[in-house]
């Protein structure tokens, strides 16, 4: 059984902490608070870390933990418009070893690593009593996307389907496509880099914590707001599953209007299934078409019984949910 | 009271397991395996994992836990020549959360960035039933120097005292000097820059596990073996502590006969002890002057009983245990 691992206001006061008073890193762009960190060669590097009981439980095998771990952190480097290159890992395993798990880890980590050109340069291995593992990722931005510089007016967009994972974990009956989305994500980083290039983005995160927080941390970080069509929002799973959910390491970005056809041709090109979700407003928060505020309880709904691979992004200290929502 | 965390053969095994099938990285020079990864452009990278109640206990304050989780990177950084410029760091900490241990632990752990000029640049923070850190570590080489790079003649040079960390868990009246060694180790990571960038070092790696040990895996690295005078290896520690503890931090180097002056003149310029302990031979293994072999408990002494912060080099693949000494 997963253990919950919802909204932790401590989170917010540890990243802050730790966060205060680091010295600046020449060429830094941006650090601690953001999806990975930039510098202004373009390099970029992400973390991650899962620990076994909190962000996984028997519903992953080992090898889709191994597979899960890669896939979440180049979806944060995709996500910046950066082609992830390379990892370090560290393992902390109990002892005995039991060399079955970590035979089919490799497998699901090697696995994810060749579909996304990763390479394993470097690592630590310690014990530990409960299985702990955390990847670096790096790899290069030629023209980095934020998640800051979303602009009024612009389309909002989402790729894939969202709320497959939710159904994953949360249905008695999941369809296989569910159950996979949920062990073996599968973000769509080469499109985003392609989006990058192309300097069709404004604004580009990956969609880790539902559409709804998610989206509220783009539009924080822009200074707007967004108005949502839920009949858009693409899969065919009840609202909450689709924006509240979380794990489903899709892309979420804002494009201008006069832009619409060049996405639609880099997004058929790569075979990606996009979906125009809603646009940008001047007005703070989140707001659905005929539907009024976006309800409180889509930022809250799942908040205490999820598991989250990882929990949550341990870097935005601004969240929906700091500004107006229920704490 | 620390755990053991001695020599283990399944290590190896974990290790060997991940690195056999990992892709190749363009312009990777050194992977697993070695002190740090490396790529041609200079770029180095490592990652080093603590676990509460595995590599620390009670004698380290949450302050010294965040120096040290600083200063055993930077000091395989620095072993390789590379300036240390910025860090990602994951937390796994207990919930409910501990404010006062984070305080004090970020108290440490950006006292040893301030040190070493090294910017905390991201992170992830997460639940766990045990405290669990890993911080991953960049930095630049301008003229990288491996341990594998050793020559037969060359002279064997460490820097500092060796011993004061075994003494300050060992002893039951520990000097202030040697508790403080063991809490916050002080890797004179400028002084490996400088002799790398002088052209200097023909091999350096860094004193964690031991004399012993660590001169066999330059030996074993680079093809050679090693003749050790026991009366030059600094210190007022037994020889056992001197040699066979670790938790130094200090570095070992070899270097030609002919540069003796010259690196004396960079250790002075800098206010580095150094100690020339000893020779590279043709003939493998350690030696001791007058003593005949290298005694094999030397290698395995501590083995059972002492703590490893990181336990041992997760990546290295070559120990002398496995080259003829007891396993």
């Amino acid at each position: 059984m997963p253990a919950t691992d919802g909204p932790d206001p401590d989170e917010d006061w540890v990243i802050d902490r730790l966060a205060s008073r680091s010295a600046p890193a020449p060429g830094l762009v941006l650090g601690i608070g953001d999806d990975a960190a930039l510098f202004e060669d373009g390099r970029v590097y992400t973390v991650d870390s899962m620990v076994e009981g909190v962000h996984w439980d028997d519903k992953l095998s080992p090898a889709d933990v191994g597979w899960k771990l890669v896939a979440v952190n180049v979806s944060d480097v995709g996500a910046m418009g950066g082609r992830p290159s390379f990892a370090l890992l560290t393992m902390g395993l109990p002892s005995p070893l039991d060399r079955a798990w970590v035979d089919a880890f490799a497998d699901g980590l090697h696995a994810a690593c060749a579909k996304w050109g990763v390479a394993l340069v470097g690592g630590d291995t310690t014990r530990s009593p409960v299985r702990t593992l955390s990847l670096t990722v790096g790899g290069h931005a030629a023209r980095p996307v934020r998640r800051s510089t979303g602009r009024v007016g612009d389309d909002v967009w989402v790729t894939g389907q969202l709320g497959l994972a939710a159904e994953g974990f949360l249905s008695a009956t999941p369809r296989p496509a569910a159950l996979a989305r949920l062990r073996r994500p599968e973000p769509p980083v080469a499109f985003g880099v392609a989006l990058a290039e192309a300097g069709l983005a404004s604004a580009m995160m990956d969609l880790s914590d539902g559409l709804a927080r998610d989206l509220g941390r783009l539009c924080d970080a822009s200074g707007c707001g967004a108005l949502l069509d839920a009949e858009m929002i693409p899969g065919d799973a009840p609202l909450d599953w689709r924006v509240a959910f979380g794990e489903d390491y899709e892309l979420l970005f804002s494009a201008s209007v006069q832009d619409r056809d060049a996405v639609r041709s880099v997004a058929s090109m790569q075979d990606i299934p996009i979906s125009r979700v809603g646009r940008l407003e001047p007005r703070p928060g989140l707001r659905l078409v005929d539907g009024g505020e976006m309800p409180a309880s889509l930022f809250t709904h799942f908040a205490a019984r999820v598991p989250r691979t990882p929990p949550r992004r341990g870097r935005t200290r601004s969240t929906p949910g700091r500004n107006g929502e229920a704490t």
